[in-house]
């Protein structure tokens, strides 16, 4: 069902970087649900994790590794988030992350873990502990394809992104992987992402990278408004490529490259709305004319969670007063509905308050038919900005969290 | 598919109020579609109407009206909303309340107008004008049970709430009507109430007495966190009763009065939650030990608003996880997880931050299985609390609201 999708494409490998996935029956049988990556002596590594108070066991565990010591292995796994398990959570993902020091002859704190799935159910660590040896066999600088489809869940589409460009006469290689499909409104990262590159950036300069990439990629993405427990999202700079390191975000180098990683970042992003759960529309909310980013975003997502929105673009029916009601809910004090702009991609519907004079059902049903479509506000009280994305709402989103655990 | 409603009770004349109905053909012919509500001279009249920037036309006027003068009717139309439709809006609403005024012998600003329905499109005025002449000749103190009729728009049942009761040796008669099913989330009112007494009782005491009887009930439910641009409630206080006039707070016949007031809201409110798009379960939210009301209002909203949350109570899957998640996202600086307690019914399912030792999936799915169940979230750090009431979601959410317009 994911919207406008194309297949996976080559994920370019980034030197320093190997991942090796197996299936380790965590929930199921016989589906890739383990993900290694190791990562060279000498990379840095930044990362972003979910704002929600409830984060989960392995969120706690790799935030306080990543404050000690640069990682070498990430370990991941699907089916089971180790979320809302209390303290034999954190001691569960404290065991796997050494019985991957073990195999691998590195410190319990060189390893961070992330799990994705079920929330509040133990953590099968034998199963993990038992599927690592083969995950560890199968590293490889081209696992990256593996890995995309190791770390999905209810996601119906593997999700990567790859770039090689140029920056200063060297070529350097951006590659990342992502899955999130539902409860999906990350607060300061995604589901799960991944990314690296062979550049070479001081580690406080990529953390600054990924603050700003985020910024205005993952944190611009909502499915159904839940923020998960486990979001994370992980940027390596390797410092393999023939780029001089960036030690500083005045280098002359960072910029270019910083642009690069928010435009894989970006791309990943909206790749989780379009699969999002029963997603059949990708819908773009962009909203400027606001006196701040922050009421652009009040409004946008407003609009965004709107169910009677997103059932209304589900059934294709231009129900503009849905959009405008979400508009005037967003709590924006002093609003002026007489100057408000409503648009559905150039179609403009909202003038002055009411129905555009020129605007005719058919034009708005003409839109609603598409499977890509842009909502444009303008509340015409300043000069600020905010696009984020979305997708709509439809009996599969039912159907799909109704059945999660069955 | 109402939750656990018994039919429409009997709903008992309230003296000096007489209401009446016709079939205008608003939206579609053959439906009691218009209202009218006449009321004696000398009663008072209170009302709280939406928080949305975009409210509908009605709402500006009737706010007008009612600072002008005391109200001898009210017009309410269903099958449209007369919302989002500009100057012609007003203009439209005022030739309404002109036309009743003609008919009754009144002035303009006596008649308040109230509209439900969609959202963008002209009011039919002709319609109205021309179905009139019928509502007012219908007009009957026992009217009640057809104008409950009379306002349906998405709802499966007709609601009313209906008491009599002794306050210092007199009979007093409380009768309230409302509707409203999709697109819930008051934020000074529901859709739309009319309630009336034939106790009498001071504008500004009675303003005060419906201020607060909706802060505890129809601003505690939501049914998809939408706020419709047309919400108002109404309460008339006749004085047609043997009871003193009641002029000032302290009185002894405040109290009582309002708390019957509030119990005949609290009702109504439910209902509206009961009748909610699709569904299938009634839930209530309770939060205490919060630091603030606030702060409880934010954690239960953030549950009932929370699509995963209402797609595991449409499919009876005690999936508590995604009732943590939805805790940790609403907000609340400082929140120390391992203090929390979540409770299904009486079962306590999560303490100390994970699930509870002796807590077992069958305990929870029982519950579960119920049509109304209580989720009781402790917070553990302070001694405030709140109670909000909201349904699932389900296939027939998607579908009604996807339907809605064809």
């Amino acid at each position: 069902m994911a919207v406008n999708v194309k297949p996976l494409p080559h994920l370019h490998p980034a030197h320093g970087i190997r991942l090796g996935t197996a299936a380790a029956s965590i929930k199921k049988p016989g589906r890739r649900d383990l993900v290694v990556m190791e990562i060279d002596a000498g990379a840095s590594c930044a990362a972003v994790f979910t704002q929600n108070a409830f984060c989960a066991a392995p969120v706690t565990i790799a935030r306080k590794h990543l404050a000690q010591t640069a990682p070498r292995y990430l370990l991941i796994n699907t089916g089971n988030a180790n979320a809302g398990t209390g303290a034999q959570g954190l001691h569960d993902a404290a065991t796997c992350c050494s019985a991957l020091a073990q195999l691998a002859h590195c410190k319990n704190d060189e390893v961070l873990p992330f799990s994705t799935g079920v929330i509040g159910e133990p953590l099968p660590v034998e199963k993990i502990v038992h599927g690592l040896p083969g995950a560890y066999a199968a590293l490889s600088d081209a696992g990256w394809e593996d890995a995309a489809h190791g770390i999905m869940t209810t996601d119906t589409v593997p999700k990567g992104v790859s770039r090689k460009i140029d920056i200063e006469g060297s070529t350097v290689t951006i590659t990342g992987i992502a899955k999130g499909s539902g409860m999906i409104r990350p607060d300061m990262a995604t589901m799960l992402a991944f990314i690296a590159t062979d550049a070479g950036v001081a580690q406080d300069v990529l953390q600054q990278c990924l603050k700003d990439a985020a910024g205005v990629s993952f944190n611009r993405i909502t499915v159904d408004g839940d923020t998960s427990t486990n979001d994370a999202c992980v940027l390596i700079a390797t410092g393999k490529s023939a780029l001089a390191r960036i030690d500083h975000v005045a280098h002359p180098a960072y910029r270019p490259l910083c642009d690069a990683i928010t435009q894989v970042c970006s791309e990943l992003a909206q790749l989780i709305v379009r699969d999002g759960e029963g997603a059949t529309k990708f819908i773009t909310v962009r909203v400027n004319g606001g006196a701040s980013e922050q009421e652009c975003n009040a409004v946008a997502y407003a609009i965004a969670h709107s169910p009677l929105v997103k059932t209304a673009f589900f059934a294709s029916d231009p129900n503009w007063g849905r959009i405008l009601a979400a508009v005037g809910r967003a709590g924006i004090a002093g609003l002026d509905l007489a100057r408000i702009t409503l648009h559905l991609d150039d179609v403009c519907i909202v003038h002055d308050g009411g129905r555009a004079p020129d605007y005719a059902e058919k034009r708005g049903q003409d839109i609603m038919r598409k499977s890509e479509i842009t909502i444009h506000v303008d509340l015409a009280r300043g000069s600020h900005a905010s696009t984020i994305w979305t997708c709509d709402f439809s009996y599969d989103y039912v159907r799909i969290n109704a059945e999660y655990r069955t």
